[in-house]
């Protein structure tokens, strides 16, 4: 193998064979092949792409170049969920205790935040004393215990996928669709399911590239017998109301008591609908909304979630007390500037407003306040009034408070008549075809 | 300056600012850009192209990153040739001599051999005790006395350049347009002519991209307000009979006494020509050509190249005695295996056959061996006999003669009919325009 000539034969839109991204990403990962090689031929992936097989070679080399955790020793179903990042996105915390609540094995590995979109780690880590650091083999005796474990990316879990992901987020390549596919299914760890944010706020902007993500997961999917759907969901507005890593869990618990704001749990019960039917647990989707709507009023799902903070070693008493979790000294309210209606709230104005405030990453060494960050209770459609509170900054001292207000005077932007936002759910992409996402009749 | 948001930019078919590229190159030469940010970029820069003014801060800032050899106190015109590059290419070392030899001073840069195709610098050191490595104030000393100095790119100039050109090599990006006129450009130290090779076994193969090469190299000239002339001419075969080092020097030798290979000659009168209407000598170039001919034919020319060698320290008496050149102890001829009309002589076979006879390049560290290649009498387009000899193959032992054999075995194809090469010279491309390239009545 020489790299430069595989180099040049994917810039001028050859293939690499299977055997070739074996031999090559083992090198990569022993330190073989230099980054400016990889960087390269990244790029020339992001303009050339991967087919189906290259796609399927990759992500197989990136799994192979690492430990599995297996969980075929388990007889009941599992599933994982997985979403291409947003702001305000705390589904995973909802959806992981919701689904395991209902006998369905949930072993999730989720990410930490970069750029303006939050990481479910970062989220997790506010509540005191909670470890997602977690060997693969305690990961493994927490899933047989209690059904589910919410851990980060370990070193032992597709090495080479970590080295990629760094490289890609300094080179400039992270947005070429068959490298976030087989990112993703490196690591997927069950049969799963595909969360694709849409919009402004999200990491793929056109609708063409959407579709090939999703096509792909679902296709390196049943290449490893994997059953993979996908449901593209709004990203053009923050998802809920509250935004920054203790806000959020604030606002998954009391989502977990049945208080979630309407469009964070309609996303949530879509997705987790999907989990029942791809468990077998329904015989359709929306069989299983009063089932997952029962885990919640009977208090199973938030149970749960006391159990998994339990179990990673977190203060289970934030379930029932949530002044247990960090709150910013500071507090203020952001009023409207004028009457109208809400037309935009900017999911990435937002996102830089929480790392401007501390509670996010420039860089993967970064520091995160778990305290600071916004709740914003309007959504795009929502008529206002001048001076009525339409956010909440969060912050640590007054000069992150006039910052704070500032982000908001440019993410939220209200005109004289209705915007319509996009379709918070918009269609479900499964391995026979794309169509429109339906709610159930009594949603 | 953040270099992912640059390489996004170059991504998705922005531009780069003047004071964005300075600032890059200044940080990537001193060691503060990663090699594998700057191979993403050239990567993005393959696909995307550069403008004219890019193309021009580019090579502005690589030129900005070392030192200049400063030859305005010069009166006479000082005029450069520059070849894309080929095999069985010797024009530099005779149309320097020849060049200078006319009172036009001559400050020519060359390079090393790299893969197919062979390097001015590695055929002079051939020469007993010939140094290419002078410092720039000895060049220009030389300069100054004999109106000629054939040198390596020093540390000195244009160390950006080398850097760039390193990582080129290994990430495959070596053949974006833009790149190759700013490396080119970024040394050049006089007015200009370029020598555009077509064909098989040049490094551009499709005409597109060489007149796109053309054209970046005449305009980043004029906003040097340096004149520059480029000519294609063919490298579907290799030019003159000898390929390797040291047969090559006797070959340019040869010329200079008047001897030379028809083809070989005849892009040396073109390049020259041009050089002489460059330099104001004469009003149209096809006037130059008897002034070149008598250059030859009085030993102007020869003499020149002994004040060349001399002052370079080598064994000036080569150029009465070649048998002090070094030669290959083994020699064996390679028959016609058939009867019929050379249809091809492959340089990138050819040039690849010297390497495996030890004479060329695989990577910058390799030596090489000076004595070693081939004699291939014959061209595209001749009758042979069978078992007529049609090569000639130098090298170090038996194995060599068997590897050699084989080599021109696969490189000269004979077939039942005569197949048309591609003209030998083809276009002149001036500021002006491209127009089809003439021979001059005598010629």
């Amino acid at each position: 193998m020489i790299v430069p000539r595989l180099i040049e034969r994917k810039r001028d839109g050859g293939r690499i064979s299977e055997a070739e991204w074996h031999e090559l990403i083992n090198a990569y990962t022993a330190g073989n092949v230099p980054d400016y090689q990889m960087a390269a031929l990244l790029m020339a992936i992001f303009f050339r792409g991967l087919d189906g097989e290259e796609t399927y070679a990759l992500t197989d080399s990136m799994l192979a170049s690492g430990s599995v955790l297996d969980l075929s020793h388990i007889k009941a179903p599992r599933i994982d969920k997985h979403s291409t990042g947003g702001v305000g996105d705390k589904v995973s915390l909802v959806i992981a205790p919701l689904v395991a609540s209902l006998d369905i094995v949930v072993p999730m590995m989720s990410g930490r935040g970069l750029g303006h979109t939050g990481g479910t780690l970062d989220k997790l880590e506010s509540i005191p004393g909670f470890h997602t650091d977690l060997t693969l083999d305690r990961a493994r005796a927490q899933i047989e215990k209690i059904g589910c474990a919410l851990i980060g990316q370990t070193g032992e879990i597709a090495p080479a996928d970590r080295k990629l992901y760094a490289l890609r987020d300094t080179s400039a390549t992270v947005e070429a669709v068959p490298l976030i596919a087989a990112s993703i299914m490196s690591k997927k760890l069950a049969e799963g399911l595909t969360d694709i944010k849409r919009g402004s706020g999200s990491f793929i902007t056109d609708e063409k590239s959407e579709l090939a993500l999703a096509r792909a997961m679902i296709d390196l999917g049943a290449r490893r017998k994997i059953p993979v759907i996908a449901l593209f969901t709004a990203m053009d507005r923050p998802l809920g109301f509250a935004c920054g890593n203790s806000l959020e869990v604030i606002e998954s618990i009391e989502s977990l008591r049945g208080n979630g704001p309407d469009d964070l749990m309609e996303v949530t019960y879509a997705l987790a609908a999907e989990m029942l039917f791809l468990a077998g647990k329904v015989s359709e989707p929306n069989d299983a909304w009063p089932v997952l709507r029962a885990a919640i009023t009977s208090g199973r799902a938030l149970q749960k979630f006391g159990e998994i903070i339990e179990a990673q070693g977190g203060d289970r008493a934030v379930i029932d007390d949530i002044t247990r979790l960090p709150t910013a000294p500071f507090k203020n309210e952001y009023l409207a500037p004028r009457a109208g209606y809400i037309a935009r709230v900017s999911p990435r104005v937002v996102g830089h407003g929480i790392i401007s405030l501390g509670g996010g990453r420039r860089t993967m060494h970064d520091d995160v306040d778990p305290s600071v960050g916004f709740v914003i209770p309007v959504k795009p459609g929502d008529q206002v009034e001048k001076g009525q509170p339409i956010g909440t900054v969060y912050a640590r001292d007054e000069k992150g408070l006039a910052v704070g207000r500032r982000a908001l005077s440019e993410a939220i932007f209200i005109a004289d008549s209705p915007v319509a936002p996009l379709d918070l759910i918009s269609h479900r992409i499964t391995a026979t075809g794309r169509e429109k996402w339906k709610a159930p009749p009594s949603a």
